[in-house]
């Protein structure tokens, strides 16, 4: 127990969790949801792992960060470690989110059901090309990016989605950190820098392909 | 040495390398090309891990499976270790991709520049709906999904990209497995079974806004 952490019920962590794990929990989520969704009430540690794509062992290890251990001989309650996951990552309270860049992209993005469904809600998608204006996508207005300050500061944005061509990324991310976003998600293919206390989080439409890559070409060197 | 590896040159790994390394080469291949943007001929492994965004001793441990240690005293040359990811990875080769499914999420891979500069080549988009086929999406043709067959055994295709809506996604699946596709990248928010031997990456847009949302609720516990 640290003086910052303020006391807690028995079975909840207070430790900081690695990185790593935090990267995982969302992944644990939504393998668990998938079980949910076909009425799996229990599962064991393997079940859950194999459907999460990581070894038990590493699994077992990561929700020992949350104070969650599985019964002995019955595995975990799959309703209630859904819950301890998304209580920890956050996602049990609601996020409104800004979208800059209303290209192909952030149409996708703005029609995304996966992120209505884990508490993500766009409240406003945001372009500089005034023509735009007015439109509503995915029952969510375009608005200038001019309103970007009285947007966050309305709904109470802390969370910002790029998705602007690469030349304008770093505009959008300064823009967005003075109106005091204090995380952004960067789906344009450019590095962005932003000050301390501030997160970034980059997305790499391409990194899942190269992995496929990887192991096509050594399905080929061993046939 | 295995009975399966052809003998190799000096340097190059005959290991199997572990999963969670072969998930970080393409994160290191990105920050070596935003170094050598920016013109940088050699780099320590701390500038390396630090751009990656990893710690240094788990950065030389992964560039050891590829048998690359930098030099003592200089670090590593970035352009030669560039080569050596690229090559591991598989992407100094031309991969044609096909991409199903034409809506927004189609268009933004379509025009997704990160593809193409990584070796992605996108051969053909198909689509079901009739009234889009002929239509030219970044210099590629929309074609039917009837094409699909005939598109894989021309172009050699051996990864597929589905954007299509979650209740197509298995139909997907299941014809492109059967047309000779071994690796499936699956952006719809379903999961796909498919047959052993074929390697399916699901990619899911709010894995990374859910570990946002963790540290935006770790400051806001702080604060």
């Amino acid at each position: 127990m640290t003086a910052r952490t303020p006391s807690r019920t028995l079975g909840e962590s207070v430790r900081d969790i690695p990185e790593a794990t935090v990267a995982r929990l969302p992944v644990y989520l939504r393998a668990l949801n998938t079980l949910a969704e076909a009425d799996t009430r229990t599962c064991s540690s393997e079940e859950l792992a194999t459907a999460a794509g990581v070894n038990s062992a590493k699994l077992r290890k990561d929700l020992s960060y949350l104070g969650s251990y599985g019964t002995r001989g019955v595995g975990y309650d799959v309703d209630y470690l859904r819950y301890q996951i998304a209580r920890e990552i956050g996602v049990t309270q609601d996020w409104p989110v800004v979208i800059v860049g209303i290209g192909n992209l952030g149409h996708a993005l703005a029609n995304y059901s996966g992120f209505r469904s884990r508490g993500f809600r766009v409240v406003a998608l945001l372009d500089a090309d005034d023509t735009r204006h007015g439109e509503v996508v995915a029952g969510v207005d375009v608005r200038a990016f001019d309103d970007l300050e009285e947007i966050v500061t309305t709904h109470g944005v802390a969370i910002g989605v790029i998705a602007a061509p690469a030349a304008a990324a770093q505009d959008v991310a300064d823009r967005m950190v003075a109106c005091g976003i204090t995380s952004i998600l960067n789906f344009a293919p450019s590095v962005i820098s932003v000050p301390d206390g501030v997160d970034v989080r980059k997305v790499d439409l391409s990194i899942e392909l190269q992995i496929l890559a990887y192991h096509e070409q050594r399905k080929a060197q061993l046939s």
